[in-house]
C-alpha cells in the first residue's frame, strides 16, 4: 500500500522557519500581534511548501463553512433541478458551495442525509420534504446550532423556519376553473400525499372551484396517489375511463401522471381534449413534447431557489435567530396548451394573482 | 440573538460523573482499559445528558467518514439520475451516505465542488467530468490522501483511477449501422465535445460504420455541439434539412437533441422516419413520449452507479493503493422504435456485444 503524501503542518513550518507554532498560526491568520514582515515571510513560505489550512479544523473553530446543504426528495424532477440551479447560482455569486442529498422520498434516508450534511458543518440548509416525512425532529440539530433552515415547496406546518412556497391553493383553484370554463362538468383529480402542504392545498383549490360552480363533488373521481408516477397515472386513468359515467376532465397534481393520462386515454380511443381535457402541474419538458401538448401550472422554480439562498445569506450576515417563522409565497401561472383547449379562452383569465 | 444550545462535552460528563475526561473518552469508545461497569455507567449518563460525539472531530482522527461524494455535470439528465440512484442504493446497503455536487458543465464550479467535498472528508469520490474539463489536477488532492476516485461515463484519459464506462465506440457503430440497414445513405451526426471520451468514441463508431459500408463521409453532415441542448438540435436540424442535398438519417449523441430534430423535421413537413430516420442516445423518458417514438441507445446507468460504489467500498476494505488503473466496460443496447423503423429488422442485430 502506498503511503499517503504527508500534509505540511504548522509544525513543519515552525521547524523550517524557526518560529513557534503559535506564531506561524497567527501569521497565517493575519493576527495583529505578528509583524507585517514576519507575516509576509511565513505566508510566502507556507505557500511554497504547499501548506493547506485544514478547512475542517478551521470550520470547527469558526463553526461555519461556506457550504449550503440541500435536501430534496428526487433530483430527477425538472422542477427540483431548476430549484437547485437557482440555489447554486445565488450561492456561487456569494462565494458559497452547494452539496445536495436526495431521500428518494424515504423518511429513513432523509434522517441519514441530515446527519451527513450536519457532519459537513454546512452554514445553512435548504429542504423540500420527502413524501413519507411527517416528523421533523431530525432538523432540530441545525436549529440548535443556529444553522438557518429554509423549507421550500414541500414544507412542514409547524417548524419555526423560513419557508418559500407557491400559492398551491390558488393554483389548484385556477387549474380546475380553467377546465370548468372549457365546458368540463365531471372533473377528476389526481391528488398526492395529503399530509404534504403542496398536494393538500391543490386539492382544496380543486374542491372550492367545483363548489363555486355548483358542480357535484364525486369522491370516485378523486384518486389518492403515493408517488405520482406514470404507472400510477396509467392505472388510475384506465379505471376512471372505464367507469359507467366517466370524467370529462382531469386536474393532475403533477405532469408525470398527467402525461400518462393523455397517453392512456389515446390508447383507449378517448379523444383529448374533446372527450377528456387534461391539465397537469409543474411545466416539465415532457408537457411540451406529448401530443396533444399538456396544459399545466408553472412554478418559478429558479426564483424559489434564489430566494432560499438569499434567506440563508441574510440570516448569516445579520446574525439572526433561527427561532423565526417567515413565509414567502410566490405566484404561479396557468399555461394553456392543446390538452385542455376546447374553446378559445381569454388570456386575462390565465394568471393566478 | 438567541444563544446556541450548548453541546454536552466529555468535560461536562467528567464533572458530573467525577471521572477524568480521558476516562470518559475511553469509555465512550469502549476502550479495554476501562471496566465494563464504568463503561456502562458513563455511556448511560452520556445518553441521558444528550451527549453527541463530534463526528467531524472523530473523522479528523480516523481521517475517514462514511460519506461518498459524487461530482456530476448536470443532475437534470435521466441518465445521471439513474446513475446516482445506483450509487445511493449500493451505498445505503453498506451504511454509507451520499453527497452530490453539480458543476453545470463549468470547469471552475468543478474545482470548487471538489474542494467542498474534500473538506467534507468523504471516503470516496465518484466523478463524471464536465464538458469544459480538460485538466484533472483538482482530483489529485483525493489521490494524495488515498481517497479512491471512480470516474464514470465521462472519464479522463490519463488519471490513475477506477473507470466505469460503456462501450461508446461499439454503440456509435451499431446505431449508425442500424440506420444503414434501414436504407439510409446520407447520415448526419450530432457530435458532442470531442475532448470527452463519450462523444469522441461515438463519432469514431459512426465514421467506421460509414466507411465499412462504403458510404461517403460528408463533413457538412457532422455538426459539433457544445451542450447538446434542444436549441442546438433545432438550429442544426433546420440547417441540415435546408441543404440542397439533405440527409436521410441522423445519429444524435443524445436524446435531447434527437427529439428536437424530430419535432423540427415535423414542423418543416419532413416525414420521420421515411424521409429522415433518427436515432438518439440515452433512452431518456422523452424518447418514448415523442411521436414517432425515438429509437435510441440505452446504458445500464443504475448498474454503472452500483459498480462505482462497489469499487470504493472494496478499495477501502482492502486498503488498496489509489495509484491504480482499472477499467470496467459495460454493454449498451440499441432500442428500435418508430423514428428509425423503415423496414422490419432482425432482432439479432439489435444488441451490441
Amino acid at each position: 500500500m502506498k503511503k499517503k503524501k504527508k500534509e505540511v503542518t504548522i509544525y513543519d513550518l515552525a521547524r523550517e522557519l524557526k518560529y513557534s507554532p503559535s506564531t506561524i498560526s497567527r501569521a497565517l491568520n493575519n493576527h495583529k500581534s505578528i509583524s507585517q514582515k514576519a507575516t509576509r515571510e511565513i505566508q510566502k513560505a507556507a505557500n511554497n511548501m504547499g501548506y493547506r489550512p485544514n478547512s475542517i479544523a478551521a470550520s470547527l473553530r469558526n463553526n461555519k463553512s461556506k457550504t449550503i446543504g440541500i435536501m430534496i426528495a428526487r433530483i430527477n424532477r425538472p422542477f427540483i433541478a431548476s430549484l437547485i440551479s437557482g440555489v447554486e447560482e445565488a450561492a456561487r455569486k456569494a462565494g458559497h458551495n452547494v452539496l445536495i442529498s436526495q431521500s428518494n422520498d424515504r423518511y429513513e434516508n432523509e434522517i441519514n442525509n441530515a446527519k451527513a450534511l450536519y457532519d459537513s458543518r454546512i452554514c445553512g440548509l435548504i429542504v423540500s420534504l420527502g413524501m413519507e416525512t411527517k416528523d421533523t425532529r431530525h432538523f432540530q440539530q441545525f436549529a440548535d446550532q443556529n444553522i438557518p433552515i429554509v423549507f421550500v415547496d414541500r414544507v412542514p406546518d409547524s417548524f419555526n423556519s423560513y419557508r418559500v412556497i407557491i400559492d398551491n391553493y390558488a393554483a389548484g383553484y385556477r387549474a380546475t376553473k380553467h377546465l370548468i370554463d372549457q365546458g368540463c362538468r365531471r372533473i377528476a383529480h389526481f391528488a398526492g400525499a395529503q399530509h404534504l402542504n403542496v398536494y393538500n392545498l391543490r386539492k382544496k383549490g380543486y374542491l372550492d372551484a367545483l363548489r363555486e360552480s355548483k358542480l357535484e363533488i364525486d369522491e370516485d373521481l378523486i384518486v389518492d396517489f403515493n408517488t405520482m408516477s406514470s404507472e400510477e397515472g396509467e392505472e388510475a386513468t384506465n379505471r376512471l375511463l372505464d367507469m359507467a359515467n366517466p370524467p370529462d376532465g382531469l386536474f393532475s397534481s403533477n405532469d408525470t401522471a398527467a402525461v400518462s393520462a393523455i397517453l392512456t386515454a389515446k390508447k383507449k380511443g378517448v379523444k383529448v381534449p374533446d372527450e377528456f381535457a387534461v391539465i397537469g402541474f409543474n411545466d416539465d419538458p415532457i408537457a411540451s413534447i406529448v401530443e396533444p401538448a399538456l396544459s399545466t401550472v408553472s412554478h418559478p422554480a429558479m426564483k424559489m431557489g434564489e430566494i432560499s439562498t438569499q434567506r440563508i445569506l441574510d440570516h448569516s450576515s445579520e446574525n439572526l435567530d433561527t427561532n423565526i417563522s417567515e413565509i414567502t409565497m410566490l405566484d404561479t401561472e396557468i399555461i394553456v396548451r392543446n390538452s385542455s383547449l376546447k374553446k378559445t379562452v381569454q388570456s386575462s383569465l390565465l394568471h393566478t394573482s
